[in-house]
């Protein structure tokens, strides 16, 4: 059997916090936003809302585009590193939530911004290991709760967001053919949250232009294709002059490998999912690459080829 | 390739708290702790000790029994619901303090009573699909970090513990050889946290009697086996009460069910590896069923076989 992805909902918040109007906090300018960040808004869900609540507006979004047969989920598994409470894990209550059967397995991914890609190759690996035809992948990681405003470091670059991407295995799609993932030694420290977030930037460019091509180099090698065998590259986009860096590192093109978060922000293990939704359809036997890094510092990058 | 488990390391800290000191607290005598809830004293961790620090000990004591090669570890998994901090995930910062390699992938687990079995099942479906060598599954969930102490439905009950199960495709040990899991509907609530642990003991009873022999009997049916064939059942020690309900419909006796938890306590996600660790020798082609549940109110039930 092959596990494919067959459509991605998601959930962008409406509400938005300007860049623009603390530029004066920081003593920065706009192109410095809209140049180097690459976000000039960022989307914030309400106050109250929680994970689940995200999570449920981007199932709504995924029923809208492709039958979703909710009574046959065999395995719902959420994302995110910040989940409204402990216990129970918020693929429990959104089983609750969402009415889904007794046969359906349910557990919490703790990951970053390499998250999606992480929970592709965990979901995929499952469904083949037991035979599962569908299956829900959640990813809500709403950084507006634990980014201290006052932070030059984060106070600009996050935006809130959730998807769900909804598996199975017949129909056309995306298959996963393969996953090159890794941590980078002595780096756990690089991205940090306590009572608030903290990131050392500088570091986490450095960890990205170190590690990011390499990956893609070794799945590339190893599945005996050339860059442009692939249509398209999406890169995690941790801004944009991260997005440049590896532009520039792999030769690549802002058309193969865009970036789409100017009004938005940076929406952690939602970003490639949204990024993948808004360009879904594609020629059979097309291939992209998919590469999510970040907190850890550990990454995970998968060749996907629609089918 | 066949992934097994091929060594399981253990830290039940020193520390006890005893029930019997507890008792006038909640008008209860010796015989409940001991016949019903089966726990007459409560590992305890050190004030200040997380979960990396738990976890670090298991891995130490893991390399004590087998060779541990940890340069060659390619996939390091944390099973908890109270890491130390949000981000990074806990599986970053053992990967930090063990020194592992780059080429190691990392991401933590929630899940709860059921958190092993789920864990199990993920491990050996991703070294499967990605042909890894080597992984390491850890488990710790102190409890004592968010148990109300004046809590009668709780405060007597749950131990702190890490385990560190080491999986490899080579040399005698389980082999994971099917899983059953799910989540009963409409339960999610019956274990909560959000400032402290809220449990609905009547409620999680009922819920494993429904589920947990249907998942075995499930279990056995799809691999043509008959409980005879099992050598031991392992079951999540949730309380004696729960062990002896689950034996009576099994028609099982104390042996081959057994219940070790009366001097340190209910450990979690712990548990069940703590069990297994301590009879991990068995003749080749044993089989042996480990069900762990509650948190969800979800469950996962593995068949391994010795190898």
């Amino acid at each position: 059997m092959t596990p494919r992805l067959v459509g991605i909902g998601t959930h962008v918040p409406p509400r938005r916090d300007a860049n623009l109007d603390r530029l004066d906090d920081f003593g920065l300018d706009e192109a410095f936003v809209v140049e180097k960040l690459g976000v000039r808004q960022r989307a914030r869900k309400e106050d109250g809302e929680g994970v689940v609540d995200l999570c449920l507006k981007a199932v709504a979004d995924m029923a809208t585009r492709q039958a979703l047969p909710l009574a046959q989920v065999e395995l719902l598994c959420v994302v995110t590193q910040n989940p409204d409470r402990r216990i129970p894990h918020a693929a429990a209550t959104l089983h609750d939530r969402l009415g889904l059967g007794g046969h359906c397995m349910t557990f919490d991914i703790s990951q970053g911004c390499a998250g999606f890609t992480h929970g592709l190759e965990i979901v995929v690996a499952v469904m083949r290991q037991r035979g599962l035809h569908h299956a829900l992948l959640l990813t809500g990681d709403p950084y507006s709760t634990i980014v201290d405003p006052a932070d030059r470091n984060t106070a600009l670059l996050f935006g809130d967001a959730a998807t769900a991407s909804y598996l199975c295995d017949e129909g056309p799609g995306w298959a996963l053919r393969d996953t090159d993932a890794g941590t980078r030694p002595g780096t756990s420290a690089c991205l940090q949250c306590d009572d608030h977030l903290r990131m050392d930037g500088r570091a986490v460019l450095m960890n990205a232009a170190h590690e990011v091509p390499a990956s893609v180099e070794r799945l590339l090698r190893r599945q005996g294709l050339a860059r442009d065998d692939i249509d398209t590259f999406l890169f995690h986009p941790g801004s944009l002059r991260i997005l440049e860096l590896l532009r520039s590192t792999l030769n690549l093109d802002a058309a193969r490998a865009p970036f789409d978060i100017l009004d938005y922000g940076n929406t952690v293990s939602s970003s490639i999912p949204l990024m993948l939704s808004s360009r879904f359809a594609a020629r059979p036997g097309a291939k992209r690459v998919l590469s999510g890094f970040g907190v850890g510092f550990s990454w995970a990058t998968s060749l996907i080829e629609s089918i």
